[in-house]
């Protein structure tokens, strides 16, 4: 498959991303590279690893969108963009899918507006796969529908049940509702109507799931609106890596402790990595027209290698189509 | 003071919650407590300890709201429940203050229909002390008021600041609207117009605060709907408790690891301490024309017992009557 690839997306690029590369085309054989950016500082990164020229093509881009952008504004405005030539790859089919470590808003909005939507699918969502106690999970969406309405919530749940039975190989996995209560009529108005429309469903649903249980991963899908699931993202992410940084400080106050912190490292670094977000690569954008992978903005090269391994999965269980084909029944049922 | 306690309110009611009274009393001087539920119930489990007579009073009530029945509806019909008659105390001028640790959806509704809303006020507060890095800060709403007006979220500042400023002592509190985004244009339709509301205002706004940011503790007053409050409550305690799981779990799996745990265990104690949240006692709920505290569910004698000093300290700052104040100041302005 033909991977585009956002050269000067992310806080390490284009170095990170094209070591990424690199690692890639190592491991995988049936993958091609299609990288944008300065053809000649691409070529000179990649210039320093050994490489199959045949399996990767530079497609110059002079301009870079920064994540400090209005994301429309610069994508209409950058037409000479790293991310902008990388969309156009998977617009004319020259490319099978396109990942960026780059601005997430600029990403999204390219994805939608030059890849475009899949018929009949009102919202697409960011879908990370984040790390549970017991379980992996899925939540969606995680930021680019910050106001949602019901039946938006009803789609991200069957997108992402098909992504999460494809990759994760679990037969009619469970969908959650996340809600500040576990009752039916908890929550806000979206949730309360939201509830009704997945109880009606033929989705595994089994109820509202608050946060304070999201981290034992014991529901595969969880489906909210993207100020709610970026919010449970940040908070994850922040109170993990601030408890990690506070047990950093403390375990080596004494000598006492200094000396066991020498013997449970290895166990904390396990636990680290446990909640590593490269290991599991990107977040897919579910309903949108192609295979789009929103690695993090802070991707070193293992994290970019694996959001291409992602991009592979995701292409090779032919997701799109089946979320086509559960869309079309979807409609076409609401108007027998 | 005079306290009124809802005795049978809380995970481990009432004994819990009358050692916590006992606990009190020995420790302040200055308070009175009138306790509500089945009287000789609770004479029996008082007589376990020696207290002064003259400084409890037993108020009978024979019904309970549980955490499962429908708030305003259980308040209705139940109005010989525990709750019930500790509300009547504080809006009969009988008590000062009103403690649960009962059903969080029953007293918020009692406390706003009871004893009542502050004139001018449009939606009170449920605004829990959480634990922080570098300091401690406060989040309101937390889960009182799921869906929110831009207005609510600026007067949820006001009540923040002062009671911020009263209890804690730091003069001028930052305030910051939780936000995904850090720049002024990100969000949803609420956040964006509350921080123009915000930027605006006389309060010492610092502008948005990613979930990411949140656990450093960094900014004092964090204001957010209801149900994003709530969100952020719950992934707080839920990631922590997750953490400290898994890493008891992990620790005790080999020998070295053992060993090492056994020498960082004092300093583990330690940090688990720190995101104690019995040691803040409860949640005020601001904006209701009385001292209302929410206790946590499964608070033990030492969490009420923190409760009731927290009631104190609300008291004894004048809080209700500087807000008071400030609202009016507010609505004069607007109407000049």
């Amino acid at each position: 498959m033909k991977i585009a690839i956002d050269g000067m997306g992310g806080d390490h690029s284009p170095k990170a991303v094209i070591e990424g590369c690199i690692e890639a085309l190592k491991e995988y054989d049936d993958i091609e590279i299609y990288i944008t950016g300065p053809e000649e500082k691409l070529r000179n990164e990649f210039d320093k690893f050994k490489y199959d020229k045949n399996r990767v093509q530079f497609i110059n881009a002079t301009e870079v969108i920064s994540t400090n952008e209005h994301p429309v504004m610069a994508l209409r405005k950058k037409k000479d963009s790293s991310l902008n030539k990388a969309l156009k790859l998977v617009k004319e089919k020259k490319c099978d899918a396109i990942i960026s470590a780059g601005s997430t808003g600029a990403f999204l909005a390219g994805c939608t507006l030059v890849v475009g939507r899949i018929k009949g699918i009102e919202r697409p969502a960011l879908a990370p796969i984040m790390p549970g106690k017991n379980n992996s999970f899925m939540v969606l969406d995680v930021g680019a529908n910050v106001d949602c309405k019901p039946n938006y919530l009803l789609q991200f749940a069957i997108m992402g049940k098909i992504y999460f039975e494809s990759v994760l190989g679990i037969k009619n996995p469970t969908v959650g509702l996340i809600n500040i209560g576990s009752e039916e009529e908890k929550g806000n108005e979206l949730t309360k109507a939201t509830y009704k429309m997945l109880k009606e469903s033929n989705l595994n649903f089994i109820g509202n799931v608050e946060p304070r249980d999201i981290p034992n991963g014991n529901v595969n899908v969880l489906v909210c609106d993207g100020f709610v699931g970026n919010t449970v993202l940040k908070m994850y992410e922040g109170v993990a890596s601030t408890m990690f940084n506070i047990i950093k400080d403390e375990i080596t106050s004494t000598f006492r402790a200094k000396l066991g912190a020498f013997l449970v490292k290895p166990v904390l670094k396990g636990i680290k990595q446990k909640f590593d977000y490269t290991e599991h690569g990107g977040a897919p954008f579910l309903g949108v027209d192609g295979v789009c992978i929103k690695a993090h903005g802070s991707s070193d090269s293992k994290a970019f290698k694996n959001a291409i391994r992602q991009a592979q999965i995701f292409s090779n269980n032919n997701i799109i189509k089946k979320i086509k084909l559960d869309i079309e029944n979807i409609n076409e049922n609401e108007f027998k």
